[in-house]
């Protein structure tokens, strides 16, 4: 199975699901929105639903599901999550001990899905608009950097803001505020731009997760939350069970990018 | 005690805390956004910040606080919930049970508080427009429908959307959707205009809740999304304590209006 073949959600989708696909889902069905997957038991499930609605920026929900059903209705309903996504990370008491490319064997009853916006969908409204983006031409990973920026606390969820950045020309940050601020429902319009150390950022060369990319003289890091977030504030809660994605394989749905323009 | 001496938020939840106000809020503390409230048991908490993410046109949500406690750290860090609206109704299983000025007595450990935004905030903004709102103009309550557009269910929160309805000529009609776009948080764009036997209104003279007010051969009937919405859930779905505030009588926050500019 070659990534020319798997143009459409649907695609992905059943491609993940036989194990014909377990690699990384970026680049593939072009146009429609993926997402960030947790799920959780039910009993953390609050104070995981309280944290993003207090820390929307990092964790813009697009979808919960009710508790023991693996189908989000609204974003893809022919999809099941337990299967759909090309490889998943099985997470005990703040361990990972599995990374499975399915989910059925440790599905419960009393699990509650949770999908949130990823930025791959303003990346490709950023490259519509003739903005360049430096780690996809160089081929790499979004730099990632943990900030000196709280999340808002909600019960046993908490943690330092995660973003990711982007080099551009002054002009051309601009523009990506403009663009990125029609998406709330991936990430939204920057959190910073410029001053790193001001958000506790010290080396633009060290990121916390994902890879360096050069910024040159005349350009200013541009910082967005990031999906990282969340899961870092999930993972070090150390709850009971936890199962997100594995980091780049995320779920494909069937909601176009531009639905997600708000 | 006036009106004229209850001009900034802090004076109005001062006269309520100690009983000199108990009528409803409209028009007081100019330019602060005022709330809907409704409290729950953390056993229908989740259900509810549910609902709440999966209908975020009628239920924009503000604030949820921590389960137990009635301090709105975002809008309000100074404010008690217990006793800074001007009357509260308390229902048990789906019954109406008091309305009462203070809810410091019938406080529970285990109550979290939903503040859901209000339609105060963009029709000040209208106004501040230049655009004519008639239940305004006419000293009236806004006329409110049931409509046959579903609320997304969540556990055994479920019901009709609940709209307002605001009588504009096609041009203000237009400038009225550039307007309340930029209030996401307190229900945004409209969702209807024109055709109200489209979403199930058959008579615009027979509001459901609030008063009638006329629409004029060349006005359109206009319709927004409505916090009544989520109040007639909760109430619908009688769970076994429920308190909200009095029809009218809305929390007084501390954030300016254009603090929910999106």
């Amino acid at each position: 199975m070659t990534r020319d073949q798997l143009t459409t959600p649907e695609q992905v989708r059943r491609a993940c699901r036989s194990g014909e696909w377990t690699g990384q889902t970026s680049g593939l069905a072009p146009k429609f929105a993926q997402a960030n997957l947790v799920v959780l038991p039910q009993e953390d499930a609050f104070d995981f639903l309280l944290f993003c609605q207090r820390n929307p920026k990092p964790c813009p929900l697009l979808e919960v599901t009710e508790p023991g059903s693996p189908i989000p209705l609204r974003l893809a309903p022919d999809a099941d999550l337990r299967t759909d996504l090309p490889r998943y990370r099985v997470w005990r008491n703040g361990e990972m001990t599995d990374e499975p490319t399915s989910i059925t064997t440790c599905w419960r009853d009393d699990l509650v899905s949770f999908l949130i916006g990823c930025s791959f969908t303003f990346e490709a409204a950023l490259l519509d608009a003739g903005l360049p983006i430096r780690h996809i031409e160089l081929q790499r990973n979004v730099p990632m950097f943990r900030t000196n920026i709280p999340c808002v606390r909600a019960g046993r969820f908490h943690g330092p803001l995660v973003v990711s950045m982007r080099p551009l020309r002054a002009a051309d940050a601009i523009r990506a505020v403009e663009v990125t601020s029609q998406f709330p429902e991936v990430h939204g319009a920057p959190i910073h731009i410029g001053l790193p150390h001001q958000i506790g950022i010290s080396d633009l060369q060290s990121p916390d997760f994902g890879d360096p990319v050069p910024v040159a003289d005349d350009e200013l890091p541009v910082f967005w939350a990031c999906g990282v977030t969340p899961q870092a504030a999930v993972i070090a809660a150390q709850p009971e069970y936890v199962i997100t994605h594995s980091p780049g394989c995320m779920f494909v749905t069937d909601m176009p990018d531009s639905g997600l323009r708000g």
